[in-house]
């Protein structure tokens, strides 16, 4: 499986949230504790906003933890909104066009889990792609074809329910494939404005997802610790697995839930993938 | 557009081939003379039969006139049937599922040339590919697709019926699409045994392509060239231009049509693609 | 050889430097015009300024026409003193610390050129190089060899004096070893203020190199040229070759000379190597 | 640290030493179970003697465990006498020139340890090598550097001699640097006839090193393993941890000896490094 990361808050150098935390994701790459491997080694990637709608993103085959490259962008890096996820591949190969995130105009999307016996599914799901869509399509892996999925089934008017859609279409097609448990999967959307997060798998015991707690509530428990004071009081981090052992710092996001980080609210709903059949 | 090489014959070292000749495909890599581009640097290939029955496929995305592993295996490799391909992308990723040649069993493909305004009819062509073989598919270039569509025709009974039979489907569905000339493209195939060699454009104004003469006939000639006494009587070469200006060495693959290298008879009959509408 | 550009200005997107000229830096790593080599894909890297005083530096050893992420930076990455280099090796390998341009706490530093025969007189020119910077050593090449030797000869007092001392040291060294032109160079050194481009060679015949034109007057001249609109009044870029036909917009460094360029006044001063034999 | 193999036999194919183990190499790279680290994916090495007296060298910097040309080679690479290294940076970079094995003339060269605090001691060893072996290092380890200062100190003529004096500069050196513990390693050599190996370190507490059994007696003692049948009676593996738990299969290399693989007698002898001082 994978791990990953995403922020959202004032504008900060990547390399505060991917190298400096104790158990930073690039440290994740090494040595994950709660992933189904504890190696991540098969290639990353990191999306973020800055010039112009559409995020910049530099991706790699490459283990994280030796890549000269994103040690220097990550040293450079300034921004309000940054994804970031290292690969630990279930089967399709090694290449760029494979690593996370995906993008599409202004939309990033990453996700941690696979979807079940993918060989046997991925020809009905690639036909359920809107054909317009299809030819932008540059991978070969099932996580790009969810995201397809939920592009196909309205991501941009409204990624919860285009991913209900998408998800519900793999459990149809998986289901009448005679695979019980069709998707396991931790998802980051975002538009560039907000950070849609999801945790879902179709028997009910999905990979683990952690937000952070509201950085003012943490200042006030927390005084001395410094990260907490360069972090702006809307910050927010989702992430496949906490950064460091800070008590108070993490919540676990429920069982079959999705929730949005954005200026204001926050809010977490129940995720009910829409069957039609 | 890229440049190939295909060998027959008694074993030989790949560096023989591919770095000994005045202008070999390693040279063509940087200086090609006959090409439609003179670089041919988007990463390489080279399949080779040997053990077993399925080939062996070497590729690496870096250009082959500097890549270190390539010299060290062209320099260990011996083997009676070669095929070596330097690529130029049109268009699709530089990554490794996307290098030629491509490999399903025992057999290999390789191609130079083009389905045109790929973009426009990929869907097509993919939904035409059987089903059970769909997930075969490892890259994402037209030249992987025509394969498939060979495979999916009958390529292991009969490579030049099949092709007909793939080439017709592309031209049908490019002419379906208001494409006027659906593809360019010489191509290579074997099965460890044979070697088909294709040379056809829907345009009528194919990719140069060239064999060897015979070499008993060559050696007449020019009795104090090396390499022709290294070879054996049966050896035979089809490349994309030829590898040197020795007289007499090389004819060209005619216009619109196909042949066939094994022990015994060489053969050169017209390709005419099958289109059922 | 190579082909290399810096830029100083004001902050601008790498693209419009790197990718939007008619004849722009990517263009020239598959068709340079003035170069000894007409293809540069033996790797590439971008050296800019930004957060802190030290440089990021971004190197790969693909060839810059099909890197992706070279092209996801080129759209981010704003800044107002830019380096960018494309490779093509004259013998030592391409990786990724082979690259250029090389870099020293905050100092980037970039070459076209060679040292001759490197091979006979690389171990007592490292032996030159003071032992405290030896360990900076990542690489093998002539020019980060002659990188060092210029830090070891006060560089980062006096850049200008500094390369001719080590260029002394190159040619005295070169002599000794029987070889009659031992260096062929244009260099660009910066220290995140400043911009030093050097063109020299112990043969009086050296690489092409050219700087822009001052803006104000090329914009009186041509108040139609869009880029020109975009560039500050004290904008300036120095290149192997230059960008486009532009007329008036190019002036050629002269044969054994070197400038500086900064707020100010420009300055072109003659490049005597320091022999101390 | 690194994981290594050798191999001496009967010729065999490559992935029946690499990847059908149970605790194969491959596997070694993400689960290995002696090693100073869990993860060994800093690029990986294969040598093999065929063609001519010089073996060829196939070394990629990505994680062996991905690597689809490793995969590609093992299964049609089939030679009496291998070399296989994984590696996990001590901190030079992730290159192909850093990757074992190391190769001069007919002789390979692959190493699992460090040199204590190299940075400290790595000019003054660079120049204790041959000035006329110095220009053909071509990466940055102390690997590479231990294996130039043997071939200076005659490996070519008695390997045991030549690298216990080339430890023991390694030592005095060190000590000179207030290094307590100068070394630490297991060294495998080959002139393509012989393997030579070593384990051995300043402090007496070496990486573990395992040779295999006598497979006559082994495969009287497990007359239904399968890969038993298939070794020949010569055939003899030195580990760095034991690919399987066969027991009886594997000895310990004593602390500070070393022995040579050879046609005829077998040989286990002290390792006393040479000190001048």
């Amino acid at each position: 499986m994978c791990r990953w990361l995403a922020y959202s808050g004032d504008p900060i150098l990547a390399e505060d949230l991917l190298f400096r935390p104790v158990h930073s994701l690039i440290d994740q790459s090494l040595h994950s504790r709660l992933g189904v491997t504890t190696t991540n080694g098969d290639g990353f990637g990191m999306g973020w906003y800055g010039e112009g709608p559409a995020p910049a993103v530099f991706k790699a085959i490459e283990p994280a933890w030796n890549d000269q490259n994103l040690r220097e962008l990550a040293g450079h890096v300034r921004t309000g909104l940054l994804f970031a996820h290292i690969r630990a591949s279930t089967g399709t190969p090694v290449q760029r066009s494979n690593c996370h995130p995906f993008r599409f105009d202004n939309w990033l999307f990453m996700h941690n889990g696979a979807i079940t016996d993918f060989h046997k599914v991925k020809r009905d799901l690639i036909l359920a792609i809107d054909p317009s869509l299809y030819l932008e399509i540059e991978g070969s892996t099932d996580s790009e074809t969810l995201f397809f999925l939920a592009l196909t089934f309205g991501l941009v008017d409204d990624p919860p329910k285009a991913l209900e859609r998408a998800v519900g279409v793999v459990e149809d097609v998986g289901h009448r494939h005679g695979i019980e448990h069709p998707i396991q999967m931790t998802v980051a959307i975002s538009d560039g404005s907000s950070v849609w997060a999801f945790r879902y798998s179709s028997a009910g015991q999905s990979r683990s997802l952690f937000y952070s707690t509201d950085v003012v509530a943490l200042r006030r428990v927390h005084p001395d610790v410094p990260i907490l004071r360069t972090l702006s009081d809307e910050a927010r981090l989702v992430v496949s697995e906490p950064l460091g052992d800070l008590p108070g710092a993490w919540n676990e996001v429920p069982e079959s839930s999705w929730g949005v980080v954005r200026a204001g609210q926050d809010d977490l709903q129940p995720f009910r993938p829409t069957t039609t059949t």
